[in-house]
């Protein structure tokens, strides 16, 4: 009988088998309580003699062996494999780490072997090279047009691969610019539809809302962009890298502008049969004087200037041929202009200067810099609700950044910024000048030269903004062939002028019918028709046109029941001056792209059943799809570790948790998965290793 | 009785259980074994019963219960929680499938929730700034010198904290330049030995050897930089952003130069106790005119032009302006130099071009691509064992990478590259030429301007060689005032005149003693004291010294047993002659950094006891550390999805495993942290996304 003292020794294994089947037997409980057991393993014998039927008087003989048993009553889950013999809590914690070390190795381990497993898959070895087709006409394109230049009505890469080959006798879709617009028109729009060709100086599409944070590195200006080929690619398209610098309607052409590595330029033509104007803006000087003092905020190059520029400010700031003087003044970084990327470059700014100046330059740099924001409003962040444009302010005034409000730039000299400020108590504007080291001009924008081309070959009857082209709520730019081109983005403007279109519509419609407009009267029936038609043409128009019956007891000045033409004439007109232009900002291009994207895609399914069927369509745009309406998501804003959120009624303001949740936004908004990946990574990387201070 | 239904359901739980208890009982066994057990739970049943010592006809009763459990004879794990009841393996699998996602899901956000605590504790809410004290003489230094200009005794940081202000009275080191020399020097220093300022103008140091993988997007600039001040941080040290100019030995003075925002220099001298000069060197154009058609690949913005550059070509061959020839020269990829820089920036380019151009560019430009490598040598990487040479020659001929041996380069025109060939038959040369669209010119190194300027202040008695510094073997600068002045790196050489050297210090001491020294002459005895002495001062000599004896009978021409003062200079003449200049290389440069850190430690160590115990230390560098002796550590170079390493004897080239090798050893010499992150993320990142064929 040598069973006896082995079990003893293995009393710790033993507890730990009994722990589940005591809690998923209570069948056994049943049999066994009746022999009142004094321990588990006693439980269990217990039980497991109750297999045998014949319950006996164990307690008695067991008891004695339960009690030399060194058990206790506490329970633990069992481990994975067998033990080995003799093992306290501490041997036992060691040896769950070391089995949890060793899964995360291993699972680690896995997921890296995979990834360079997938990553040695991604070299190619053998000479990428393929046989391929190119016409002659797009090797020597014929030349014509106006100005006998080249015609490239065929692409180099039109024979590429067999659906390239079936698309290109499609309509040919020409898309001028790389911005929000474009680029959301070309990741709306169905492959195959139509043979598309965008053309742009630039062949990457960059991420304007978070620019401000590329200024000083927070993020890297690659997370920001994303090669427009990529995007053009997925839609089978092509793309030229150039600027257009005219459109001929007549011969639907637009002309193109290269300069080859001799320095001389290189025009063609290319043929459209619907061209998108995408082309943005540029800076609006305001009239004001030495703007060349200034940086600006709008492409990669501009971010990378002001990188390089607050830096060897901050650099020769240390070096001793610097005096006091000329020390505060470096340090002095002055922002013209109080919007949105005006105060985010300010609370970025701010953000590199109070975090990471101290970790690598002399200390009395940080407590010689000063950060100026001159708004020409009472408010910055002037088009949000108060409320969030006093946080902005009052988050500013913690920072040590000085708002200047109700204050225009007149000058900008190498070093300094002239201004006028409104005085407070008199009312009356005070010249003031402030030194600086740094001017950030973000106020304001004007027309691309293609722009003010195109609107002065339309003339002053269809284009007369002179801030953008000017379109109809289909984005048909006014005054070209209807349905030929359309303008979205920051270069283009929907028209409002209800009163015009509808008035001359129905004064129109009179006529044909042999009747004089002026003794037309409308009742509320006739009314509430032309209500509806207003709505369908002019959405923006829709939230003023609630009321009818209010509106036209209102304007039914004789009380006659019925409206006259100037009646409705003045009831318009008043809608219209109701009516702002849509801002120039991402989210109304981007929604611009879409309808556009979108009615594409309708016009491509829709007119070969139209052709098929002879139906004479009209206006096409119009048969096809709704009008365009803005429909007004929010704006939010970065203040410095805080944030501001104006969704219309929803408005709040907030610190990290807000930053957490503006990033997350802009986050989701991004154009691929690439800048995703790039964006979370430097945001790791600044809080790793901070912003890293070289310029360049 | 109910048990027994219930036992027959928990039987796949009881039989786990029962596996452990069985490997871990033997002593059980041997009871139980004796009734011939046919099931693990009828052993174990048999065993427990053992415990109530006396055995009865167990089998005949308990194996039709064993017949009716579902057992089968595999082992299994057994889970850590109470399983439900009723379950199949696909259950069962899906059951652990999620405890595994549970517990990836609970610790990878465990891991996210902790980043983000740790991201959101490196905002700083609090303004940053700190009262500083900065004294008069640093925010307006005294005027002195030659040439009067202001004098920076004192920092504006110099009492930034209290160890700051411990070391301002600390000998003055001043070091020109943030290349490797200069970083390894700042890495090994000790932090409060010398008050230590650099002086750059580039605020960081470059990571050289991959700087061509940064051409072309495979790794991104900022990768490969890190901040010179993290550097100079780290050591309590200083930095300025500013060029030198010109050295005053007497007065210890480096004369600087910065430009204001005027655009006007700004001059200033910093007084050194001991200076370091490491400011590298400049392309060396071998007489070859119209250089200013090729681009370099040194600095950060070389690189950054050079992917533009390619782009702008890229995208210049797919507009319709550009014809057939225009567009074969525009892809016409020529690098002029087939060391390894030439060599490293072909392979990334041709990688790009077959890995990634195809992706978005139309096919014909794949096809147009010429990729070619002017070398002036027979073999591309000359200084690899020929073995390697061949190698990374046939990995480009399968590459379609044109090599051009033996070859010589006469002139870049803006479209073209003459050069003139040993024809291999005739061995004479032609002249050629190739059409090109891109040329990089990297062959050769020459002085910088300020390296120049001291060697002319110098005078040609010491310093005569055109292309570095001469330093003697413990890098001092020969002609300037011994222990003042130091060289390292590429603007640097070690002058290896062992003959003028030793023979001179000789014919001194026979003077000394009254002799003359044509009359002395040297036995075998003397001949190993005099090769111990050179072994010392020249440790590159040591390898040409192995054989005395030999060497000894070899010059003993008259076979008289001794030398005399001409055979003795004879002797170490030829021994000169065998001692090569040392490359100019990211590698010697390090080595030399390293070394004069340790060798400023030793010598700020030793002075104070020197100094109290008056000893008169003589020449210092020798009396407190060895000569500079250099380590050839091995060679390795990219050859595009392949990689060829030279370590002296153990020499090999392969595929991806060796890319990744290579990969490695630049991955682990990085500079910091942060640098590797980095590295690896963009290695993830062009195994993800591809390049991103972005020109800016």
């Amino acid at each position: 009988m040598e069973a006896l003292p082995r079990l003893a020794q293995h009393g710790l294994r033993m507890r730990a088998h009994i722990v589940p089947l005591r809690a998923s037997t209570n069948a056994f409980r049943s049999a066994a309580t009746r022999s009142a057991p004094t321990s588990p393993l006693l439980f269990q014998l217990q039980a497991r003699r109750a297999l045998h039927s014949s319950p006996r008087s164990l307690p008695l003989r067991t008891a004695p062996i339960a009690a030399r048993l060194p058990f206790k009553t506490t329970l633990r889950p069992i481990s994975t494999k067998p033990l080995p013999t003799h093992r306290g809590p501490a041997v036992r914690f060691l040896y769950r780490l070391f089995a949890w070390t060793g899964i995360f190795i291993v699972v680690s381990g896995t997921l890296v072997v995979a990834f360079f497993l997938y990553d040695a898959s991604t070299y190619r070895e053998e000479v990428s090279q393929e046989d391929t087709i190119v016409s002659e006409a797009a090797l020597s394109p014929r030349r014509g047009g106006p100005k006998n230049l080249p015609i490239a009505e065929v692409h180099i890469d039109d024979e590429d691969s067999p659906e390239l080959r079936e698309q290109k006798d499609k309509p040919k879709l020409v898309i001028l610019g790389t911005g929000w617009g474009s680029v959301a028109m070309l990741k709306e729009l169905r492959p195959g539809d139509y043979h598309v060709t965008v053309v742009s100086p630039e062949n990457y599409f960059l991420f304007t809302p978070m620019l401000p944070s590329a200024t000083v590195g927070t993020l890297e200006l690659r997370s920001l962009v994303e090669p427009i080929r990529r995007i053009v690619k997925k839609l089978r398209g092509h793309f030229l890298r150039a600027k257009a610098i005219d459109v001929d309607f007549s011969h639907k052409l637009v002309e193109i502008q290269s300069i080859d590595h001799n320095g001389n330029d290189q025009n063609f033509y290319l043929p459209y049969d619907k061209l998108i104007v995408g082309v943005g803006s540029t800076t609006n000087a305001h009239g004001v004087k030495g703007l060349e003092n200034c940086n600006f905020l709008k492409t990669v190059e501009d971010a990378r200037m002001i990188r390089a520029k607050v830096l060897r400010n901050l650099e020769q700031a240390c070096l001793p041929t610097t005096n006091d003087e000329d020390r505060r003044r470096l340090l002095s970084f002055v922002i013209s202009g109080g919007g949105p990327t005006g105060v985010e470059f300010a609370a970025e700014l701010y953000d590199m200067l109070n975090e990471d100046l101290l970790n690598s330059f002399p200390k009395i740099l940080r407590n010689e810099v000063s950060v100026h924001v001159i708004q020409s409003r009472g408010h910055i962040l002037n088009t949000y609700d108060e409320a969030l444009s006093v946080y902005a302010e009052k988050k500013f005034e913690h920072d040590n950044v000085e708002v200047l409000t109700n204050a225009r730039v007149k000058e900008v000299t190498p070093d300094r910024i002239i201004f006028s400020q409104l005085d407070p108590e008199t009312k009356k504007p005070v010249t003031r000048e402030l030194p600086m080291g740094f001017c950030l001009w973000s106020t304001g924008v004007a027309q691309t030269e293609l722009c003010k081309t195109i609107a002065k070959t339309l003339g002053p009857e269809f284009q007369n903004n002179k801030h953008a082209l000017e379109t109809d709520s289909h984005l048909r730019v006014i005054g070209a062939p209807l349905g030929d081109v359309y303008a979205i983005g920051d270069c283009s403007t929907v028209q409002n002028n209800v009163a015009d279109h509808i008035t001359t519509f129905l004064r129109g419609i009179a006529w044909e019918k042999g009747k004089d407009p002026k003794e037309i009267h409308m009742t509320f029936q006739d009314w509430r028709g032309i209500a509806s038609s207003v709505k369908k043409r002019f959405p923006q128009a829709a939230g003023h046109l609630k009321r009818l019956d209010k509106l036209f007891s209102q304007y039914d000045k004789d009380q006659s029941g019925t409206l006259d033409f100037g009646e409705l004439h003045e009831l318009l007109t008043q809608i219209d001056s109701k009516l702002t232009s849509l801002p120039a900002t991402a989210q109304r291009a981007n929604q611009q792209g879409l309808y556009l994207g979108r009615k594409f895609n309708k016009i491509a399914a829709a007119v070969p059943g139209f052709r098929a069927n002879e139906v004479d369509f009209g206006d096409l745009d119009e048969a096809t799809y709704k009008a365009f309406q803005y429909h007004h998501m929010g704006s939010l804003a970065y203040v410095g570790n805080a944030a501001i959120f104006d969704f219309g009624g929803l408005n709040f303001s907030g610190g990290l948790m807000a930053v957490y949740l503006w990033r997350s936004i802009y986050f989701a908004q991004s154009v691929s998965l690439r800048t995703r990946f790039l964006m979370a990574l430097d945001w790791s990387k600044r809080a790793l290793f901070g912003r890293d201070l070289m310029s360049f």
